[in-house]
């Protein structure tokens, strides 16, 4: 079969490589219809995550096809049409029994694309596929069902849920790319009173507002601190999240809450921050970090069902599965060709 | 009447001053029967906290006799027998509406002996007095009493509440100071399976082993790391609290930690930290900070009178109330005179 | 002035009774503005509600400006145009500290119309102004802020916090009158899925769906049981709410809540109901009731304000303050007069 | 091999049965070494649960060592001691995502000794051995650890989890049988103020005062309402558990409750309850029901291990793995016998 292959530091391919095989019997293979390239992708191929070796398939988001199941797997069969998650769980492990599939600590949480090959195949091998793949509801397409592999959960459990966002509320998210744009969309659900996005792109800046943001701004330009408090009587924000990944935004999130606020991170950080606990400590702040469990995946598929989220304006192209080696020019350029989500599909 | 006044940094006398006057309807002036030292005075005196400005009278810690009330108070009068809580509320603003009087925006909050004068003298005046006084029950003595006016709420609500404390767990608390001592005590309470208490000075350490730690440790002479992670299966403490308030004991409080597990801040900083991202953001940690409300003050006194806490063994060193300045003496130096909390008393 | 009085049962007058006068420090003399009549003003005049004596002015829902205050008043001064909630606290006892106003044991809680004269009159005495007015925010109608007095801080606090509503849920609300409505629309505020509204009456059932409900049904006619089963894969709704207040009603709630759900209970009760704990024993339900607390009405008043809330619709009737006679007339006759909430403003 | 047959009403007989096979590859065959017999099981025997089969054998309480297990089993391997828990999990269906183990949709749940042949045998097939078997830690005796098979994780979870219990609480638990007496123990664990036992047998009440109660009584001969009122300033108890199953127990339950305050129902119901609604519609109450889900099996073998928790005093009487037949009779008659939990051993 076909794949794109991770050949060490800026070295990727799409080229023939052998068909995945069941390797225990909780597997299941399934054949790709659509797929898409994350954020992280691009940082694995810039060599920031040493455990991804040369000879990996990269992918952790797809929607697939069910094609063989090992004997142990129960709850899907060849044929049904799945959502495959980012996230694995070997659903016995001290940290599965909480639902903390992300954490995982006998081989899944985040493994596809990762410690094991991913999706951006064919064909994939997912380990654990009980509690690692979904049955599609009916009516729902294949690309807005793929933003619930990764971003739309992300977003949900690791910002507005670790937020805490409440009806009245106004709510900050610093970064607007597809992981700040979901979380102004799960964020919707709660009725706060305003989301204010912060970010230096105009047209991730248009984008927010598209979704739903009623503020938008670029830091460099305004004062955000000023912007916030007079929206909050100079309090702060009820609730900020981190959805860059950088110190400086890390930093600016706990500038902006307000005391007894919280701040989520939901950003990948690569290097320490500072915490201003001279001004912190007595603010009655909480600040939260979390990788996605997909606890709230069947709850999403639900909402997507039933049409209370629509992530499909976070789609901005769209190709054939063959033409990875270009989606992958197009995601890794988003200032010129202004992508957030590519999609690619089996025609 | 005489008063401990603070005269800029490093100055400090026990004079005569005017007596205090009810200045509000919601004043009460208070006998002062029982008074303690935190901490925070000896920061204040260091020239730490500038708006406490020359003249102050310091002190937010009392147990004392009701004089006179406001005409607007309604829970206490003269004569009654009453805990003098660092934390006064307005009881109308926002934060006050949530119980948040710590964080009260219309005159409440920490200000005894900080924005107004405070409680180390022969009477004080207590604004808001309706939810800033307790009657004191039955069979509680002054000694007992004067440590729930602010180190065992703050270390309650800031560090086992805030820490989320469960039967079962791992707790680290770093700093064996009054306030982490306190946080032991606290902690007790949910039936943690293992307190662990991190101190450099041996006699914090034996006063932590004997109030209920179950191991103590020197982290200069043992790895802590190593000693939480043989203890917690390789994954971290559960939950691990800040009582000292250095950058320092932060960083290593966020290194201990175990993924899902809860940093809780209590020390009072007044320098940043570094939080390292790069490690904690995929981990699912929480981190809080906080001052105290006072909200658990009336469960706490219910837990003195029927004897399920126990703060007598947090006093080391008593002195009637005209020995403030041997009291400070003592109070300053711990490390020569092993003090934890000193307890002044009216003869 | 004029006021709408209590003589007994089925015996109401609009007639000329002295002014109310500031009796404590605590009191707020206000000129009634907009006012409304609620479903237990009714069961008043029944005689349902013993404690309720003749001469007793009625009402609890108003609007209206501030005339006088008494002299421990902090928040309020006259010529404010305020909410008049029908909850007051007197903000320091047990309950109120844990801002269960509802609950007060020092003559807070319910007492408007109920254990003192109320708000249906040109001016009435409030009691504790500082936690029972609130400050109306600009551009905000009298006929939509009187419905933050009671119905909507209500069934927001007792259904749809109680309830827990989730996104993604089934919530089914058992009656729609004023109140079932209200919780329509504030449960709306969390996204649920479905809501499902069971009233016999076809007037009540089109007001639901347009206010937004998905499902409406007349139990008498449809197998409730049969279609929430049908819209939930035979398991039952998340979270029932009781809007109605009799046995019938109860009980048609905890046979429609999933294993794992919540029953809201909202209505008032006159008689005691069955629980079936032969078939809920094993269910894992959680079943609440409560008095409203009020301590959500700052959170509506801004969903208010900032329009994500929009209560007008429940408004059916309008009248003069001097027509109250013929507004009880018809609100009194729901069936015939299809009157929802009636309100009644000084010209 | 030997086991204990239900044979329809009143009929039971240790008798030879064919050994259990692997019947799923989940499954697991377990050498039964010590078990015990729960008052469900004399439901069963009067005929009280008729999903129950003659031929059934019953039993969900044990502690063995693994036989054999199935192709699909990770967690455990033949020769491990394990605690066979009395509920099992299939791990993936809607509830067990969300640790509700007891509601089970895919044929999990109580089915031990219910649904299908239990352990009270030489040997027992165990379904989902992976989320329903744990491995014991060390030097935890067989005896205690089969506490946790059933009473323990039914009353910290059904009872004082649900119940809310914190420290300083009144607590009341009506009914002292091996489930009243477990709730007093796991109640304790959360520090209350007072734990209020009401029974009417004397034995009972004493057991309960010896392992924690600090208060009992009888309500035939003392007023239950005005014993809990003195106790708490007429209020009521912040939670109340009912641990019997008969209505006139559940109705005692929310009689004694404060406003505010939580009612856990445990006991296992046949009969519908009155629910005196006219009273508790504005009370704030909360009543929980439940079925235990062992989601806290983890953390009570911990708290086990680390001595947090002694169930040794539960058990009144020991017999060999072929004395059942003594042993029910003994259990069966505990006014006589004064049994509370008699375990059987194999020699």
């Amino acid at each position: 079969m076909k794949a794109l292959v991770y050949h060490g530091p800026r070295e990727r391919a799409w080229e023939e490589v052998p068909d995945p095989k069941l390797e225990a019997d909780t597997d299941v293979i399934v054949g790709v219809d659509a797929v898409t390239i994350c954020g992280t992708d691009l940082h694995i191929l810039k060599g920031d995550v040493p455990e991804v070796t040369d000879g990996t398939i990269l992918g952790h988001e797809a929607v697939g096809t069910v094609e063989e199941v090992g004997s142990a797997v129960r709850s899907v069969r060849p044929g049904d049409h799945v959502l495959v998650s980012c996230i694995a769980g070997c659903g016995t492990c001290r940290f599965c029994r909480e639902t903390r599939y992300g954490q995982c600590t006998s081989g899944g949480g985040w493994a596809l694309g990762h410690t094991i090959n991913g999706v951006q195949a064919q064909y994939a091998r997912v380990p654990f596929g009980d509690l690692s793949l979904y049955q599609l509801p009916q009516g729902v397409s294949d690309e807005a069902a793929v933003m619930l592999a990764d971003i739309l959960p992300t977003s949900y459990e690791v910002g507005v849920l670790n937020g805490g966002v409440r009806p009245g509320d106004t709510v900050v998210i610093v970064g607007a790319g597809p992981i700040g744009l979901a979380a102004v969309m799960t964020a919707r659900l709660y009725s706060p009173s305003r989301i204010v996005v912060i970010d230096p792109a105009q047209t991730r800046r248009d984008a927010a507002k598209s979704i739903g943001a009623d503020v938008v701004l670029d830091a460099e330009l305004e004062p955000a601190l000023e912007v916030v408090h007079s929206l909050t009587e100079g309090l702060g924000a009820d609730v900020v999240m981190e959805a860059v990944g950088i110190p400086a935004t890390f930093e600016m999130c706990t500038a902006l809450v307000r005391p007894g606020g919280r701040v989520a991170n939901i950003g990948v950080h690569g290097a320490p921050a500072t915490i201003h606990l001279e001004t912190l400590w007595i603010k009655d702040v909480t600040i939260t970090t979390g990788l996605v469990d997909t606890s709230s995946t069947p709850r999403l598929l639900r909402l997507l069902a039933d049409r209370q989220i629509d992530p499909t304006p976070l789609v901005t192209h769209r190709f054939g599965l063959d033409e990875f080696m270009d989606a992958y020019d197009v995601f890794s350029r988003p200032a010129e060709t202004g992508a957030l989500k590519v999609v690619l599909q089996r025609s």
